[in-house]
């Protein structure tokens, strides 16, 4: 399958090289690929500089947000919560056309320090914002409540036994992403909150996961819901 | 023990009969004990008028807010949160004094429909709110993330191996909590996520603790944290 990752951060690393590793052909895109390319520093929480990790990743393609929409069968955006309109924008509502779009992404605004606040919530959400603006993409949140490791290796957590929860307006593209999440890293237990709205619960939930994260002393946990 | 319990409400009833049931002394405090008597129809989501209840629980007394706090080693905040504020202001600053406070409230606000959105996120809380209007009060919030039959009962989920969540600005007072919590309901897995102002991100969980629900078609379930 031809997959198209918005963003060149840890979250797009770590979905490209496991994706690519099953035999998909992975494109990232990024806002200005030679810009990219010419960074010599890491930019954290990325140990290396994406040079380095592309010369260690070389089957995964660099290109334009645009050129990685365009050749894609689905996308994925791992972008930053502040980059993922723009993204959007730069790959086009052509291009994006009606294909699914994975929305991994979280509205963290750390321009005030930590914690991170969100840029928006409560009656709004970022699933709903890139929905709106682009209504024809078929857009699916999931990925966005774990962390980047966990989202290619549910097993490492738990034997993998542990939730997923996912939204969006489009039953098809929903059903469609659960198959995918379950042959790409073998996700099991995945719920469906309904329309693109529930993504306001599950960009809500980040303060809840941080917090968590920070009592645990690590990202690697996941809630399982229990009944 | 003596025990104050705010409100009247389904979590009220719930938290006063399973700690009567342990032998507690339990009153349940609200703003016009009379008027709360006089009332012939359940209040929704109670199926029973607060004065049927009672006939059935004679076991906890009703008292205004301030004779609750006033007689109780601590007292448990299980008001509305559109009514948290003013309980704890009819009750009085002399009256909670110096005593542990377990906040079990959201601010959900209903007003505007369905789904209830949240009157206080993101940057503040309600937990936060109610701990900066009485500074001396040993708030913990707890309990707030799950539906009241399963506060009084974890193990009727999963054998009870699931995780409650705490946090609060007095690492005593928590402890006291969590001991009590374990006594009082068989809690065994309770994460304390640090500071009061973790509230934001336990409050705010409230969204997709809704959606949830809705997805399960109950609310008798838990999130457990699996790392």
């Amino acid at each position: 399958m031809q997959i198209g990752i918005l963003g060149t951060g840890v979250a797009g690393q770590t979905l490209a090289a496991a994706l690519a590793e099953k035999g998909h052909a992975v494109t990232i895109g990024t806002r200005d690929p030679a810009e990219t390319m010419a960074r010599a520093a890491a930019k954290p929480p990325a140990k290396v500089s994406f040079r380095e990790w592309q010369q260690a990743n070389p089957g995964v393609k660099l290109a334009t947000f645009a050129d990685a929409v365009r050749s894609a069968n689905v996308v994925i955006n791992a972008t930053s919560g502040v980059g993922a309109m723009s993204a959007l924008e730069d790959a086009g509502a052509d291009a994006l056309g009606e294909k699914i779009l994975i929305d991994a992404t979280n509205p963290l605004d750390f321009s005030k320090g930590m914690p991170p606040t969100l840029t928006v919530c409560n009656t709004d959400s970022l699933g709903e914002q890139l929905q709106r603006a682009f209504p024809r993409v078929r857009l699916v949140k999931a990925l966005n409540t774990i962390t980047a490791a966990l989202m290619v290796n549910p097993g490492a957590v738990n034997g993998g036994d542990h939730t997923l929860f996912l939204c969006g307006n489009d039953t098809d593209a929903k059903a469609t992403v659960k198959r995918w999440l379950d042959e790409w890293f073998g996700w099991q237990d995945i719920v469906d909150l309904g329309d693109i709205t529930a993504a306001r619960g599950m960009e809500m939930y980040l303060p809840l996961w941080l917090r968590t994260w920070g009592a645990l002393g690590s990202p690697m946990f996941n809630v399982k819901i229990v009944r």
